[in-house]
């Protein structure tokens, strides 16, 4: 079938005469000429409308155009290296499909919670839509890099009878005649399972947290990827994460060039993005955070504030590795030459964007396993299938998440994740 | 970094002495000679141990070895071309890493229920590991479908305060001082507004629906993936889907014969589904189905029946289109040559699979839609969004939704959507 046509295509129709379909941006009018520039989420196009070369009634339509209106225009493609696509059209007819009255989101600044009541119209700005190709980039990239690589893609259920991490954080709803299911805060136990019948896996989804957390750094409903690797260990899996995030960065600046130039993003930080990344153990790091006036204490997990200082350390993301067994998860395996700490790593995004993926080796050891989800006051009973993976053919494993509205806001360069998900959702906000 | 060695590695290691990881999926000995099956989800590898040939401890472990028990064994790989993989290994050295008693999915037949009760070990059979591998290959197929048209993923959100289509059958949970959120049933309200930002868009994810069914069509969790254009009109619409259809199908075709022939799928069914696909109008299909003795009434939605014995016309996808619009959505756009229909369509897949994709036109007329939400006695307050989308440069625009269980297991030929998935999610299943 023949397509639609779209602003990004015009490139490739210099001296034609075409219809286009697409939303009025602005306007600008002298006396003698008028401006018309269009966008379709595809491109901006300048619409070039001389008056004394148009009907009068094209003239004055062009005059009252509002902005958002939706129009259909006729003209000729012509190249003019000065516009971003390398071509303007030099209208000739214009019709109007969708009039546009007082469209809330004008160039002046509005406030944030305006904007986001209006994220549905929202999205249509420049900004906005850069960061959502953006973002589209970086998912394609993790899809990319797993298939490339042989990982089957497992999906894991969302609704689950067993718990995840944190009890206290769990959105519940009823389910039919078996009481309560919970949303998944995680799919690595699953994937677990899954790794044993495959090998290499992953799984991708949305994730859900009740917390009630107002940073910059949280949503309610985030997207979260998880590959875990039959007999990877805690190194294995490190050096899978740097090929993972080199990667995804390589692939934007190598596609989102024009996305990334309108966010302004400042690339050479991230062109610096280069393995191997620094690996540096909890225990140097607490070490290191100390002597330089940190009031942390060995034990205690990082705060966001250790973990942005540990990052102006380096000019690339930092592996954190062998934290503290109490500040960490019960599946982590026990580090056999520390047991107070497991073999674990969070990586570290530069510039202050903290944690983006949690890692570690699972715990492989049936009775190891057992007696920590007990210290742990976990029920039991809800295990007892993710027990059976060590019981019946135990396996060196690894795995890792990492969160995608941080690293798209990383990439971006943009300060708050709420920005990096169409419709965010956070304690505060459930609509649009 | 070097990778762990995979059995689907080997027939590049030809003459080598390797070592591997892998868990037992059978042995058989004579006197003289013992054969281990060994798999690691890459693939099966028979290991050969000639008694004279290898230490006696060797050949009394590998005696003892049971299913599932994890194990490294060293060898040399040797060509085989009998063998499924072409190699076969001269096992010298095997080293027990987990055992496995009484593994509880053995070769003989199991309920359905045991079966899915232990679905974490399930999973390790050859022909679940073969649904799974063609299930990674249809999603990412759908990814890159996408992705090589310019589409943009927006992932839109799983908690809502809106309704969906079908208000009886949400799941819902408590939402901070907000009050309830509900489970999405459909991307596709948010796309909408997507559409007008970026053009050509898609989300992909879970999708809940509480509904006490318990065909072998229906999950209450299952995966769904939604394109929606603007400027398409329903034809461009079932243009497209018909292009998808084939891309996805004749992409198994490509990459997974192995897992379809494990599956002992006839594949020349799969063959035939070339476009064009046919279509019949909904008015048709209903005064053949009559012809045909079906009790169908104009005005009914069709039943899982009608959809069978309209696919039996064909050897490929139909789409039967516009509706009668009490039988569909209140979003659909009026048919303005029969107001009593609606712009849309369903695709039917073949050999009783029923409907896989179901889409519209959406109607574009902001008064139309207004009074179609009033109709319907939905919450005008919680589309107010929604409708914006028709006040300020309205579009014609079209989507559908094609669910991937079904489409899985109709790839498959496997009777069942349960099977489609890893963890399957019903009435009465939560668990594991």
């Amino acid at each position: 079938m023949e397509d639609v046509l779209r602003i990004r295509d015009l490139p490739n129709r210099v001296g034609e005469r075409v219809s286009l379909r697409a939303w009025v941006a602005r306007t600008r009018s002298s006396g003698k000429i008028a401006f018309v520039v269009l966008r379709d989420g595809t491109g901006y196009l300048q619409c070039v409308v001389p008056k004394n070369e148009v009907d009068e009634v094209v003239w004055e339509g062009v005059k009252e155009l509002t902005q958002e209106t939706s129009v259909s225009v006729t003209g000729e493609v012509r190249a003019d290296p000065r516009s971003p696509g390398g071509v303007e059209l030099g209208l000739t007819g214009i019709e109007i499909i969708g009039g546009s009255v007082d469209f809330p989101i004008t160039p002046k600044e509005h406030g944030t919670s305006f904007l986001f009541e209006r994220r549905h119209l929202w999205l249509r700005s420049s900004r906005q839509a850069a960061i959502m190709k953006v973002r589209h980039e970086v998912v394609q990239a993790i899809r990319d890099f797993f298939h490339e690589r042989d990982f089957y893609l497992v999906d894991t259920p969302l609704l689950t009878a067993a718990i995840g991490e944190e009890a206290t954080t769990l959105f519940e709803t009823d389910y039919f005649d078996l009481g309560k299911a919970y949303l998944a805060q995680t799919g690595q136990l699953y994937l677990e399972a899954a790794a044993a019948a495959l090998g290499k896996v992953y799984c991708f989804g949305p994730t859900f947290r009740a917390e009630k957390s107002k940073t910059r750094r949280h949503l309610t409903e985030f997207w979260m990827v998880e590959p875990e690797v039959a007999w990877y260990d805690s190194d294995a899996n490190m050096d899978l994460q740097q090929d993972f995030v080199c990667y995804i960065v390589e692939r934007c600046l190598e596609r989102r060039k024009p996305e990334l130039e309108t966010l302004e993003r400042d690339t050479t930080r991230l062109e610096a993005v280069q393995a191997p990344f620094p690996r540096i153990s909890y225990s140097d790091a607490v070490a290191k955070l100390q002597a330089e006036g940190q009031n942390i204490e060995w034990g205690k997990d990082l705060g966001a504030e250790d973990e942005t200082m540990i990052a102006t350390w380096h000019d690339r993301p930092v592996f954190v590795y062998n934290y503290p067994k109490e500040a960490k998860a019960f599946y982590m395996k026990r580090n056999p030459d520390d047991p107070r700490t497991v073999l674990c790593n969070d990586c570290l995004a530069p510039e202050g964007y903290g944690e983006i993926i949690g890692g570690s080796q699972r715990e492989d050891d049936h009775d190891i396993l057992l007696s920590r989800i007990r210290e742990e006051g976990l029920p039991e009973d809800a295990y007892g299938w993710y027990l059976d993976l060590r019981k019946y053919g135990t396996f060196v494993h690894s795995g890792f998440g990492l969160g995608v509205e941080r690293t798209v806001a990383w990439v971006c360069g943009i300060p708050h994740v709420r920005e990096a998900i169409a419709f965010p959702r956070q304690m505060h906000r459930l609509r649009p």
